[in-house]
């Protein structure tokens, strides 16, 4: 499948290098691809970028408008408080009708604790859908960290459970095809976007269960 | 243990109904215990109080006060809304000093859509603390239902996780070991009260699975 993966960070890097590894075309955007390319490591990216595109040459680095056309499904792994304006940048004329997988969560640290730039009446999915009327937003995979999104085995033999949510039950199968080809095996369908709600406030807790295991390697199994 | 339940709802009593069991001496409190015991039944309330009591004659019903004055452990078994009131009113020379299992969630469905009445910045659990410095609040249990906090074998043969928050270390101990005695084995401290936040948020992600799996009666495994 062709595939945009918008953004570079560690979760857009995650997701196009397992694309990748599973043989489809992956063309990864960002608002300035050199700047992305010359960026210097630091403490939250200890690798470059230019340094994982060394080992990961079958994906090209382009911008967020030549990603979006490329793609016939695309990724928003973009930072949150960046996504809608990253997607308007993409234009919307290269994202109607296409299924949206957004990963982007809306945090904020900007108060010195963590919070969630959105309130309880609307998701950060639910906004890009209000921005983009006719993408097939799908939220998932904003609920573990970029190693355990494309690798769920690694944790706990995949025996834990992903989320899906959207308002178009295609593009959640597609999506949810897409997750099988991960690893994942307990895929949950929350319902409609404004599910989304829930999957996104998780993170608060999801914060605080890190910061006791003293590692993002972990999820949730639903037991019932 | 001499053990004060405050609140009479289907929480209440499922704490106080296996306390009873396990051999403690409770006393639940209600704000108007003879109004409550005449409240006829409801969709959200099939049982009445009066009925339930009359399988659970040891445990003894009286007011927020004589509840309070009769535990040496307390638990917040009220509405979020009214616990702090409801705490208030049982007074604060009854709380201090006690530990204080805060089960509360601060739910609010008057706009129409599930939220929660505190901010990022504080939890229901830090409002309680704050209005009564003196007790050792722990906040635990919130994250299932009524049956499920009382009885977890009843889920997944007791594989799953439970929660406990508070800024007391020897308040958070006793109260692991009353959920050891109701059969809870993956007891993880969260940390200081803080965290209970999250735990607080995780609700509303707590009801959307709810509502996709049309049954209560789950909880997540931490799988690491």
């Amino acid at each position: 499948m062709r595939i945009g993966v918008l953004g570079t960070g560690v979760v857009g890097r995650a997701i196009a290098g397992r694309l990748e590894g599973l043989g489809h075309e992956v063309v990864m955007g960002s608002r300035d691809p050199a700047a992305a390319l010359g960026r210097p490591a630091s403490g939250w990216d200890p690798q470059t970028l230019a340094e994982w595109h060394d080992g990961h040459g079958g994906v090209r680095l382009e911008t967020f408008a030549e990603a979006a056309e490329h793609g016939e499904l695309l990724v928003n792994a973009t930072n949150g408080a960046a996504s809608v304006e990253a997607l308007r940048s993409a234009g919307a004329e290269r994202i109607n009708g296409k299924a949206v997988v957004d990963i982007s969560n809306p945090l904020d640290f900007s108060a010195g604790h963590p919070g969630l730039f959105t309130g309880w009446d609307e998701s950060l999915a639910e906004r890009i859908q209000r921005a983009f009327p006719r993408a097939k937003v799908v939220k998932t995979l904003n609920t573990v960290t970029a190693s355990v999104m494309v690798d769920p085995l690694s944790v706990a033999g995949g025996d834990h459970t992903i989320f899906v949510c959207g308002d178009d039950v295609d593009a959640k199968a597609r999506v949810s095809e897409l997750l099988r080809s991960f690893g994942w095996s307990d895929i949950l369908d929350l319902g409609d976007l404004s599910s989304a709600r829930g999957a996104e406030a998780y993170l608060m807790w999801w914060i605080r269960v890190r910061a006791t295991l003293g590692d993002a390697r972990f999820n949730v199994k639903i037991a019932r």
